[in-house]
């Protein structure tokens, strides 16, 4: 496995490494992996060692100096296609990178590929398989982007999340996903679908090397997450807790009782029961916008539109705009009251996705787990902390309310250095 | 003057005039005073005459059917370029149409053209002059909509709203301004810049104008506004009453006063005291999303930001994320108490910009009496209903909570018709 990100930047300041070595080694897990997994929707091997070369040849230009990462293929690059998973948007060259790439790159970080999205960063996945089986889904829509990180291709990746498409296949993959806050990651550059939801997120193997990125995407200056005392933790079941595998919910209980062995506060937190709504008022919102912001594409090429974006389309504009304020209202109360409902703890412990992931790579799982917490615009941590009966991952998740992004981290850090990763 | 979109589309549609008739006749208006005003930034006259053919050879393609509109030069087009007003974006095509454009066009809207915009949409005039008076700014962002849809150029033009950049053009150059609820207008293909502020807006000649084009953008089916009873209008002064200038407030007073004589309900609303630090709050919120939104023309066009922009991008670098949340939880609050706030009234009428149009063309003149709404999300349109001491247009303004565009538009044409144009 490769060096993580944290540790590879030291390294390469440090002289003990150099940028074109640390390419070459995520280059050779990728020749290793790609022809199962088929993380990338493109990638530039030279490219990407001349970048590291060049790094090499001057002084530190950031945080990230010299190490790769993966870019979600709905989020521009200017030296690569971008091209969403869609046939509408084969070819796609645009003009400059997104402004979070700018941020990787000024960083020091080497652009190494596009990786893989469910068609528009909807539901109909590309041809990724999860690294842990290729008769599994990675999960989507972040598909690529989770595989490449598990299969040791590249220490991070961009993702975005508009329903569950950081988490889940994080989840699924085996890694750590991270959405903040919404509007944390400026988002120039990234395809747009349901703006008040679109999010973009990373996943990362370590904690550390999240919060590394984070920094960076967000302009801010790295800092190590603090040590902190045992914190509270609410056992949040929420309203979908019956509809997850026992792995899902054992994995949550199994952490929750080996986290309060530790000394953390643990207690069961309910959500207000209207709380159970936002499912349904994430759906409304969704369809509503996407079905507005795929105008060009519905308008002038619905032939290239696959048949559920399609659905999407025809369901969003039907819903009568009076719903869809009404849903929008109720998300925004929602979030008013979420930190109350928190009932004092730093952060909430709740199912990470629905189970293991699904066998067959036809469906990229279902996004509720996800997407309640992704309504509520608070930032979501997915932990890699377990496995299922079928020996592939099942991650919990923590999460808190919006603008708690570093708060959280480090209460995810303190967790997962007392969980661990399944061996 | 051109006829109104509405009735253009209507006499089209009834085969009383050509889409190509209609079409010309814009183009003489711009031909007669572009070279004074200076509105577009591109126009292909070719193209739209073409267009206008083929909509008279066919069935009506939709509401707008051979309605010549214009496009604030911040959003995307296929077919002209999309230059921002940045020597940065110089040249600039797009690939697509935003979906605004798209959904125009659908409708059978003609694209006339782009219009000049303050650089990057912000503070740093372009070429336009006001149409009442070149000696005069037109206001800004949107300079060129405004002042294409006053100088009868065209019937309709699509703006942008992030502070001022709609309504307050439109006092300036006295046409109807309409920054609908934010995300009502989706954002595929505009250039974001403060992501939770940006709003996309219109301007028209008359409420009705911008009621039919409001529901072309928003993909929902154009309905005539309702008549309505006589409304409960409350006189909001703001605490920024004292910085306007006589003309505007005396322009607020004397519409309340005619309102009031006409029928509806007018009492004095006073927001609640700390809605003052909404105005500090939008800088801040502006700044700290401005300077992470234009991470890829800092970090490598640099030298080509203008001076105002470079430095937002610095201030709004050193804002701590712990004002930047401070800011938006206060947003937050303050949209959730605003419909109480309203004290029962159906519209808040207030004052729509300073005053007249400031002399010269260096400063696209001041951003807070229209920022504070934008903050709030909710739907404002401006109304050109009187005069200064120097002949110019003094708007006011009528606004009120989010997701209420169709009420608030109800209401105002009732005031409209109340209240007239000035002679």
């Amino acid at each position: 496995m490769i060096l993580t990100a944290t540790e590879a930047a030291r390294r390469i300041s440090s002289g003990t490494l150099t940028a074109e070595a640390y390419a070459r080694s995520c280059l050779e897990a990728v020749a290793a992996r790609e022809p199962v997994v088929r993380a990338f929707a493109a990638l530039d091997a030279e490219a990407a060692l001349r970048a590291a070369r060049e790094l090499d040849a001057g002084p530190s230009r950031g945080p990230l100096n010299g190490v790769p990462f993966a870019v979600k293929d709905v989020i521009d690059t200017a030296d690569l296609p971008t091209e969403m998973g869609s046939p509408i948007w084969q070819g796609y060259r645009p003009r400059v990178d997104a402004a979070c790439v700018a941020l990787s790159r000024a960083a020091g970080g080497v652009m190494l590929g596009k990786t893989v999205t469910a068609e528009l960063a909807y539901v109909a996945p590309g041809p990724t398989t999860n690294p842990h089986d290729p008769a599994h889904t990675p999960g989507g829509s972040s598909s690529g982007s989770a595989a490449a990180v598990a299969a040791g291709m590249v220490p991070l990746a961009l993702g975005t999340q508009t329903g569950g498409s950081v988490l889940r296949p994080a989840s699924f993959c085996g890694v750590v996903g991270l959405k903040p806050s919404y509007g944390a990651i400026a988002r120039p550059g990234m395809k747009l679908m349901a703006d008040s939801l679109d999010t973009i997120g990373l996943m990362a193997r370590t904690v550390e090397d999240a919060n590394l990125f984070l920094a960076v995407l967000t302009a801010e200056r790295p800092e190590p997450l603090p040590d902190i005392a045992p914190p509270r933790i609410g056992l949040c079941r929420t309203h979908l807790w019956d509809l997850a595998e026992p792995a899902a919910r054992e994995a949550v209980e199994n952490a929750a009782r080996r986290l309060e062995a530790a000394g953390a506060v643990l207690r069961d937190v309910a959500l207000p029961p209207d709380f159970a709504a936002l499912t349904e008022a994430r759906v409304t919102i969704n369809d509503h916008e996407i079905s507005r912001a795929l105008a060009w594409e519905w308008e002038y090429r619905r032939a290239g539109l696959g048949g559920r974006v399609a659905a999407t389309v025809e369901r969003g504009r039907a819903i009568p705009r009076a719903a869809y304020a009404a849903a929008q209202e109720a998300a925004a109360a929602a979030r008013a009251r979420f930190p109350e409902a928190m009932a004092g703890c730093n952060a909430l412990l709740t199912l990470g996705a629905a189970g293991e992931a699904p066998e067959g790579l036809a469906s990229t799982g279902d996004s509720r787990f996800q997407g309640l917490w992704t309504l509520l615009h608070g930032p979501a941590v997915g932990l890699p902390t377990h496995c299922g009966p079928k020996g592939l991952p099942v991650g919990i998740q923590l999460v808190a309310p919006r603008h708690a992004d570093r708060h959280l981290l480090a209460v995810t850090r303190w967790a997962m250095d007392r969980l661990g990763s399944p061996s």
